[in-house]
């Protein structure tokens, strides 16, 4: 996930991106639901055991790591624009077609389509290392020799801002910044270039955006604005900023080449639409999603193959279970997220009208480790109602509500008051994979995924089998 | 740490490389010592807290990092035979010399000087894929384009040898071995290239051998043999080994490109040697050692920086609190031990008639993590004493025997009997880091190392002074 919701935030009330935007907290959560919605609620057992029961120890078991590693595998890394991601979605399109999935089809959308080349960070003085980095996605190349200056390393915005043009004009600003939290740290990803190329600096490096490092540079989308310079920009590992802030910092001469040979262009992706069409209340929707699209690293197991097919699997496990809802159920895997929620907006804009008919939406892109519950947006009552839906969970310990987003591609949609929930996992280690070449299948296991995988599609089936919508704001 | 003494006795007893040798188990411990010997120890409780003390709160407090710090900034890693090695050596003689230490010299010693060039390791078929690796030390290089071959994987030797010549003949070997030990594990990197060299393999590819990985590599030395065709050997991420092992199981067509532009040639290379002269029993001997050269990747902090200091450092201390013992303490910073105990086993070959003054040998070399007692090597009187010693520690939680091999470069004298102990520490995410760019110094913690060096330097000093030597078995 690119988390881009806090991007856009950013300008009006920066600091805030990770705090919740729940309106009520659970702990304080006070509920005066009529009897008839809790005892409706309450009948949801069984067939939440019969779902959980199918995945975790009947003939699903273990399917979904199966077909994530088959699909994984044969493509790899999907980054926008690319004709792999393409061929990944044809893969996806025929297995929904192959399940008798319906109203299965594609919406295209323009995206960018950024490609790494050979690229380099070396550090020259005050001794030659070669340092392990990653461009960021969306940053300009250099001249074929590269940028060689000075570097200036700095732990904030503020800190940056406290020097004077002449002490960055010319030089490297590398953002050696903490890590508080991902919508902190990310926003020195983020605008880190522009607000360094207001100082006239030649170069931006960051310090990657994650909280435990092994030598590990992560990528992630760069933003530049049209009446600032474009400067290149990459992130080098966080041992390696640390050492290049510790010589800052003894007041010794730090000169770096930062070698890219990126380029960028517009084609054009898809979004994948699969329904599992409701019975009487068909026309109302309930959206189950995650993003097709990855980083170019990796194979974007985690982030988000993962949230992708416990959305794809929620209809096809419930048509082979002969469960079909009341509501719509439509997968969406969306396109284009890495490089700012494209496939999202896109579909959002040209489907406006579908706008009143969507009932509940939910996104799995925060990973698929254990599911503790639900990430919920929308109003108190709904969230009374998903408390009453998560206490059918407590077999597998997913009954909280987490404090994170919903999700960031159904921002679109939960930012216009429709109510929406993304999966709250144990995703502790999250961002020690998040955009590296660590994103692997090896981050997911069989077992946690049958959970997960089930914990999705039996809360998709009572949403969308509920006699009330969940109410909007 | 290499490990090398697991493969001397690979040929012999393989597979128990990686039990304890200690002959007696602490909990059956049986005690019967004078009580004049358990009361002499027991009078070193003041002088141990005056040593914590001034490593922990008093004026070394975060001085053992800053000095690893300074060494680790400034040269960065420190490979045999390397210029960078021999001037990091300069670096600390010089150190040596400033603190006053006596008998300061160094010792030449002839090591390999392998160099790492361009390298990598290409996924041809079924779809390209760049993998992050690491050539083995020692390996032979390829021609310029490198070796293009169609991969067999497996996950043990059996599984390599339950093939006929025909399956393994011109291909690439891949080991996918799981990781159930360090000293299992590290075998299919000594011994892969050999073992797949006899049956016509033209190259040797192993799964990093680590317990986690972020799509991370690992160095270390590989072995050839006279007689058997040398092969080039690299290390792949636990990830990719996993996808190698995976398409291979589904029958698919893997090949594999190995490039590498490796050289070796002979140099000399020093181990350094700095006493803290004893009083009345002078002519023994206490050693306390490391190693001072380390992989070429990262900086070695940890692999053996962290070691080599707080070796180095326990005479100076002693020195500061106007400690001198009634005999010698002797650093040895060992050279050339990841190229196998090369500094070790020169240094006890030219100085043989010095091992019947070794009173105790001591070696720190698997982490500075939170101190907890001592890997210990001999007799089973000298556990006695060492556990009545390790009483002393109760504060800092660093009372316990733990079951790991006191040292390798040691083993050249507890091999000989020669009583002998390691720091047993916290070092539970040692080979997450082991022979990678992540061993940095941010592996190291201040308060940690000064635990670590207090409890270092009070046991040399207590083993140092004692009125009886450790015996001998």
């Amino acid at each position: 996930m690119v988390a881009l919701k806090c991007a856009v935030l950013l300008f009006t009330i920066l600091g805030v991106c990770n705090s919740a935007s729940i309106s009520i907290d659970s702990a304080k959560l006070e509920c005066n639901l009529p009897q008839t919605v809790i005892d409706e609620i309450a009948g949801y057992a069984n067939v939440t055991n019969t779902i959980l029961d199918y995945f975790i120890r009947g003939p699903f078991k273990g399917e979904t790591w199966k077909r994530i590693s088959d699909f994984v595998d044969k493509f790899g890394s999907r980054i926008s624009g690319s004709q792999n991601l393409e061929d990944s979605i044809d893969y996806v399109i025929a297995k929904a077609i192959e399940e008798e999935l319906e109203n299965i089809h594609t919406h295209n959308v323009e995206v960018p389509y950024w490609q790494r080349g050979d690229e380099s960070v070396t550090l020259l003085e005050p001794r030659i290392k070669a340092m392990p980095m990653l461009g960021l996605g969306g940053s300009i190349g250099t001249k074929p020799e590269g940028i060689t200056a000075q570097a200036v390393v700095v732990e904030s915005f503020d800190e940056l801002k406290s020097l004077s043009i002449d002490e960055i004009s010319g030089k490297i600003v590398v953002y050696n910044q903490p890590f508080n939290s991902y919508g902190e740290s990310s926003q020195y990803r983020l605008t880190g270039a522009i607000e360094a190329a207001k100082l006239g600096a030649v170069g931006s490096l960051i310090s990657s955006v994650t909280n435990f490092s092994i030598a590990t540079p992560h990528t992630g989308i760069v933003f530049y604005e049209d009446d600032i310079p474009k400067i290149p920009a990459a992130a080098i590992t966080p041992e390696d900023a640390d050492l290049l802030w510790r010589l800052n910092k003894r007041g010794q001469n730090i000169q770096i080449n930062i070698k890219m040979d990126a380029t960028s262009e517009q084609k054009i992706s898809r979004n994948i639409i699969a329904d599992l069409k409701g019975t009487d209340l068909r026309d109302s929707l309930v959206v189950v999603s995650g993003h097709i699209d990855s980083w170019d690293v990796g194979d974007g197991s985690m982030d988000d193959a993962g949230g992708s097919f416990i959305s794809l699997l929620a209809p096809i496990v419930l048509k082979k279970l002969d469960l079909r809802p009341r509501r719509t159920i439509r997968t969406i895997l969306f396109t284009g997220e890495e490089q700012g929620m494209i496939g999202a907006e896109a579909y959002e804009l040209d489907n406006r009208e579908e706008n009143k008919n969507l009932s509940f939406v939910m996104e799995s892109d925060f990973g698929t480790f254990a599911p503790l519950g639900l990430n919920y947006e929308g109003s108190s009552i709904g969230k009374c109602m998903l408390a009453e839906i998560l206490k059918l969970f407590s077999s597998i310990n997913s009954t909280e509500f987490g404090t994170g987003d919903a999700g960031p591609d159904i921002s679109v949609w939960t930012s216009l008051g429709i109510p929406g929930a993304g999966l709250y996992n144990a995703n502790g280690k999250y961002f020690w994979f998040h955009h590296t070449e660590g994103d692997t299948l090896n981050v997911l296991e069989p077992d946690v995924l049958d959970a997960a995988g089930g914990f999705w599609t039996a809360v998709a089936y009572i949403v969308a089998n509920m006699e009330n919508d969940i109410p909007r704001e």
